[in-house]
């Protein structure tokens, strides 16, 4: 969806201080509270239904169908007031591709880091006996590797919100949040063992915030904000065709070029 | 979805007991007797299945799963008949809200609450062997801490569903079920080993009372209640544009600022 | 969906072997052979995994999910062919409707049994060390209880299918498979354990014949068909507004009182 | 969808190298990436949760449901650009039924396995201590059962792309996704532990090349390829009405007969 953007960086900041965006940082805040409140919390459960094995199958299974779950419908919720970002990494691919001014995308910013750590609170102070759960990379990964696994999955959680977002592409818009949904619980389920599959900058933050360390914060920020970048660059210059030069006349059989 | 409702008690109790209030009643029955066989059924088959391990990870993954499917479908059988509560929690938000009268959430409520123990009934006769399992919280758990979680994972339900009812959001409303049922699969994957992840007054009322135990059945109404209730708040006064100062010019890049 | 049927018995029977039912037929067959396929060759590959422990939670686990995606999947696929049945149960509901003719119900019947014996031979034939698995009731419940049971998960089975098929809720209609299917593994995860889950009498008839022996047969045709034919006079009688006195004032807050 | 493909293989050529199809093969490898990224490395993924039994049910479990997950996002990311069909099997029956050229369908087979090989490389590279899995066919099977098994799974399959794809079944095209990663799910779940489940060319070869052993890699082409060109036929000759004939004036009760 490309909107005119105002061009000046007062105008920019006008806008992002706006009733309406206030609104929408709002609804950000909301469904990245729920959102991390689900990831983290069924991790927390996931642990205590197995007894503190943080290493075998349910320590993934549950939390990559909660994430699923979670993230569908938390994006959902902010669908058309937010666009349901929910994720740094969604809102940095979605202001390099000049969807979202970079003040507007800042306050994103806040109100997910803030939610996302007042989530972990919630989860914290009402959850005795638990302590909230930090993502890690598995010891035999190296950072880098990590690195660039998350920044993989990253890719294509923004890619597949840059699809549900595009109305060019003439797909029903509200179904779009499924498939955001099903992207992150098939990326936790490849690659929660490995580097953690947070994939979310934000869900990393907070829990290591309540958590108290902050080890390895720079695999979940540097791997899915690249990530991120990438594929709004991807997605815009190379596979959907820009808007100038929109050819419909397409010889391919089953591409509707669009 | 507003609806002029009438001003006046007796037309308001009129319109509750007229022949479309009638079926609206017997379908929330319908929806809400499905969705309690389904959510305390799957904990019953669990608890067989394993048996007889209730602390296990597969007495929150099955009832999870098992609840995010029934929900979604009891919530689309009634859709557009009586709106698809099932949950008293939802009718008490659309209550305060003003989207329904008083008089009917009050049919509502009871149409939930006896399928709910007609369910639960249904469970305990067919099935021998086996007594219908209640809603506990954790041992280390405070009553308090059960029930602010158990509200603020109402409070999520609510919001969907209020976001899955509104019109004016422009997306394609049959869809909204599976939201709804997402959103309860993640909450009982996050919550369940530590509140019991009920969410619903009905599902707790009537498995207690088939059970013969109301311990701490308030976490499972005062909760969900306040949470229901502060959904419908703050999604009609400070999320969506109230249809009077509907500003449809929104300079925030992604979003369409309903 | 209502359509005008013939009203002669001749003219019935040659609507029902008119090119178009022979469609019909060819689509409920691939449909149910799919599903049949699925929903038994998950049993097997189960307990395959379990090395034969056939009472513990995978054995439930499995074929629910491998139900519900199948089933979804199944119905979508003849979904404005032949009205994507896959089950005579619902079939018998829609005849017990009058939404086809009986002639065209036995034709259905005959294509759901040969697809599900055909199933159960491929995969008889194809996975060799393992024989083909028939639904079972557990020890302790009784015939009746267990039929019961069926007829339940029968009725809200079919009564969503009559809701997903109702052009008059105006839900979008191909969204309705979803919560077909996921009506199937919402009832599998709360009655697998007990009355076997399968709702579905060709799925067990099937089985039970490329396994040989028809025990406890009854209990998967008697209580579905009665479930399905409930579901349907439930729905059109009593539910929703027969179209001669469609009311659409409703002055209930949320029931659209279709 | 048919389309006027061009007459002369010359043209066709040109129309297969045209800047629209380019985008196609980008989008195709994308998509074939993420699914083959997630497919393989959820095998991986469980194998290290369950420190390397390779023969229990969650081996087959989290695979299943990453299959679902990824497949629905991976079509749905290319939906309306290249298809989406991620699978040779899949492009060989659009290919078979006319919807493609077969030079068109020779660069949609060369992006899919160069995504396949090139997804499990960076697995193989960023996870160590793991190397990439291949598709096995159980021990007892054997390979013309197996073949016949995946042939079947890939008919199911690529049936359900057809129905998915078909603009003249009115189904909203959005939610075919949905649909078909739910049938691949359905399949991992039936056959997994039979015949490897893989179901797709692509993927099955990118791993063997990966891991070095091409063994039982005959059974992946052979059964796929058949069933999708199997399926294709099926759908456009026998069940749903060519064009020419097509007759709307069903009498058959639920069937539009399409």
């Amino acid at each position: 969806m490309r909107r005119m953007i105002p061009t000046t960086f007062s105008s920019k900041f006008q806008g992002a201080v706006s009733m309406n965006a206030l609104r929408c940082y709002v609804s950000e805040f909301i469904s990245t509270f729920f959102f991390v409140l689900a990831a983290v919390g069924s991790v927390m459960a996931s642990r205590k239904l197995t007894a503190g094995d943080v290493t075998g199958p349910f320590s993934v299974l549950l939390p990559a169908i909660a994430n699923a779950f979670a993230l569908s419908s938390s994006v959902y919720i902010s669908w058309n007031v937010s666009g349901g970002h929910v994720n740094p990494a969604v809102t940095f691919g979605m202001a390099v591709a000049g969807r979202i001014s970079v003040p507007t995308a800042m306050f994103y910013w806040t109100s997910q880091m803030i939610a996302s750590v007042m989530a972990c609170l919630v989860l914290k102070v009402t959850v005795v006996e638990q302590h909230v759960p930090i993502y890690k990379i598995a010891g035999e990964m190296t950072g880098f590797g990590a690195s660039v696994l998350e920044g993989v999955l990253a890719f294509v959680l923004v890619y597949t919100v840059f699809t549900a977002n595009d109305p060019r592409r003439g797909l029903p818009l509200a179904v779009g949040p499924i498939f955001i949904g099903f992207v992150a619980g098939a990326n936790v389920l490849a690659a929660g063992p490995f580097s953690g599959g947070a994939m979310n900058p934000a869900c990393a933050f907070g829990s290591a915030m309540i958590y108290g360390s902050f080890k390895n914060q720079a695999v979940y920020w540097v791997g899915p904000l690249l990530g991120g970048a990438t594929a709004a660059l991807v997605y815009d210059n190379m596979v959907v065709v820009p808007a100038a030069e929109d050819d419909r006349g397409s010889s391919t059989g089953d591409a509707t070029g669009v």
